[in-house]
């Protein structure tokens, strides 16, 4: 395969010979295109591009991260975009105009090929993130009652359009979705053998409204690589492919990660640092008032720390280790309802195991810990003190870390919302008042150690 | 399609009317067993899955979870075990022979047909998270001079054994790889082309020693369905299909937001506690070092806190912003790490940038403290210490959740260990350091306010 390296790139860029970057650049996979784009510096992102034909830009375009595209988007030609966007698949098209602002879009529709655009338009009506937002209208659709050689012919006839068909869907005279014919099944089906014979019946399905984390769900259950789209009736609209499905999944997977830190999902490596700073101020915000919160409780208990200074040098260690192990219990829930291992059916078993394992984690932990206090304090009381706050808040731990995100999932809200801060803001409480609250009871006769 | 309900299920079995269930159970799509099976109750699962024919058994046995699989092959009669994996294709008899005992696992292998026993022990030797780990033997190769209907009739005679074939790989005589043939494409071709002619040239391919890791990105790179496997020479030796590397994204993804909090990925939601127990005890115990270093550094100013208690009630503000403002952080570089966004040549542009957003949002949170602080207690330089020590921790927290990780990556060590433990340590450090450091210098004047 022909690859370009980086440093030859700026060459060529930098000594202007364009025209034999054009023809070496537009040699290589698109993939590898994005790849350059994306490793050069921002100021040649639109020379680069323009070097382009419109096949290979058309296949680069949906795969730049967003702001790199839309920086290119930006400074495109009109024509030059239509070109390109005659050349996309029409699910691909839609995500390109979906994102621009009303009035381009509205404007390039009525500049792009009359079909392309009503389907477009049509597909701009689903949401983003339903099976109608990642479907494409690009099909080969038979009807059962055609013979093989008939359905190979039609394949000839309309192939040009579509990439990666692997199966034909099979629909009655109303359109209506039937049943799914993997294509190498044609090699083998004999002359006289209708479409009704060659097709599989049972077709996993999903219907146009379907969530994409239920899509994706499908996809990895069913192991499939092509799932059809239908309507409420069934009638067959469209399909989505499996790559399309990857960048679902770690689109999902980012988000989870991100949503469990207050992030929001464009905020990237590479996001400008205004816009990351917008984007993460809000969470801080509210984590500058559950700080406060905590730092309350401490404040009930500042007498006895006035008196014995000690427990402040102490105190942090309780909460940490109980914001820690929330942490962690956090994460194996909202993994599992993501990855839909958790049912309602089996909640009770999750949240009593997660509280099993914070209890006794934290009669070791905190067994460890009064041992350390003694022999660090010499008194016995601190480490008894010490250990069993432990003990209550990796049981709190245990139980908030669980019980919060099921209740939200129940609530129908994404429970990876649930984020550390919410939990660490209630095992920074636990941790703070079980340990100055039994030193206020059980130290008060102590002088200072 | 049929579905059976969980409670029709659960009469069935209540009422010992196997024979039913057996013949209604045999005809739900295997995925759907597997459901069936995550949802019942522990004592159902073997009574269950002893009433699968040999075919669904050996499809549904690989996508049991991990814990359910090591009870049911408990259980299992030997004969019947050998029955299922001859039904299974190579990838995943070696995954399930690969995680029994070694004497089982040899007595096995001795009892199964001798020509897939050879495959699997050859299978076996490969690491199970590289390319070979992943590939099944069970492909459709063609050599480049072949014509058309040779080819066609070569599939015919083959395609018992391979599912989801969709390609054809081309070799020449040397068994070298040298294209790829859609099948699709045979539909389209005249007789007398031979495949050099109908294949794609520029195959991706993976050398059998690539990690899963790298293998998924070159199925999310090239959007591909299928990749074929070659050694170091070129040779063809198997191919991997897209529906594993869906199993091995969503690993990645959960190892990853495990790492992060020190859980290991066998620690699931239905592990039974003892062993979770076990998993997480070495990561809080390590937590429970880390707490006593910090509060070693917050005992260096006991004797401030001793004259100032109060300092004592803000203190964990400081280290609360900083260690989610770094959490932040270390979410958005590893993510980005993951997902192949960072590479070393626009390392340092993030670097730079989480540091500035870390400034930038300090100076915000910061000031907010600064006047919230004045409000309360009445005092300038109280506002002032606290503003300043936020604005500090926060840069702290940019610096070294973006460092450490890329640090880590160039060091070759996963950068997702560089977990919440370390980056929480660390800016509980500088936190309680710099508050309380600023509040000894500042504050030694005034009188407990």
């Amino acid at each position: 395969m022909i690859m370009l390296t980086y440093s030859e790139i700026q060459k060529y860029l930098e000594e202007n010979r364009e025209t034999e970057l054009k023809t070496n650049i537009n040699e290589l996979h698109p993939a590898d295109i994005v790849q350059i784009i994306h490793e050069l510096p921002v100021e040649y992102h639109n020379r680069i591009f323009s070097l382009l034909n419109d096949q290979n830009a058309s296949d680069v375009l949906p795969e730049l991260f967003d702001e790199v595209r839309e920086e290119i988007l930006k400074n495109i030609q009109q024509q030059r975009l239509i070109n390109i966007i005659d050349e996309m698949e029409t699910d691909e098209a839609a995500d390109i105009i979906g994102d621009m602002e009303e009035e381009a879009s509205r404007n390039l529709l009525e500049k792009i090929e009359e079909e392309d655009s009503e389907t477009i338009k049509q597909l701009l009506l689903y949401d983003e993130d339903s099976a109608g937002g990642l479907m494409q209208t690009e099909i080969i659709s038979v009807l059962q009652t055609m013979k093989r050689d008939e359905i190979i012919e039609y394949i000839r006839a309309n192939i040009g359009e579509v990439e990666n068909i692997h199966y034909a869907f099979v629909t009655d005279d109303d359109k209506k979705l039937v049943g799914i014919l993997e294509l190498t099944r044609l090699l083998l089906a004999r002359p006289d053998w209708n479409a009704e014979k060659i097709m599989e019946r049972e077709v996993i399905s999903a219907v146009v409204t379907l969530d994409q984390e239920q899509v994706a769900h499908l996809f990895r259950k069913y192991n499939l690589i092509i799932l059809p789209v239908v309507d409420e009736e069934n009638h067959l609209l469209g399909r989505i492919t499996v790559d399309d499905i990857i960048d679902v999944i770690d689109e999902e997977a980012s988000e989870d990660a991100y949503k469990m830190v207050g992030l929001e999902n464009e905020d990237r490596v590479f996001t400008n640092p205004i816009s990351s700073v917008k984007k993460r101020l809000p969470w801080l915000t509210l984590n500058l008032f559950t700080a406060l919160l905590v730092s309350s409780v401490v404040g009930l208990f500042e007498q006895t720390i006035d008196r014995l200074s000690f427990l402040a040098v102490l105190m942090p260690i309780v909460a940490g280790l109980g914001g820690n192990s929330g942490t962690q219990t956090l994460t194996v829930i909202t993994r599992g309802i993501a990855l839909g291992e958790l049912t309602i059916r089996n909640t009770w078993r999750a949240i009593f195991k997660e509280v099993t394992v914070g209890i006794i984690n934290g009669l070791i932990i905190g067994s460890i810990a009064m041992v350390i206090a003694y022999l660090l304090k010499g008194n016995i009381i601190l480490g008894v003190v010490l250990g069993t706050s432990m003990i209550c808040n990796m049981f709190i731990a245990g139980l908030i870390g669980s019980t919060i995100p099921v209740i939200m999932k129940t609530l129908k809200i994404d429970p990876a919302l649930a984020s550390s801060v919410i939990i660490t803001m209630l095992t920074d409480i636990g941790g703070f008042a079980s340990f100055l609250g039994l030193a206020t009871v059980f130290l008060k006769d102590v002088a200072v150690l």
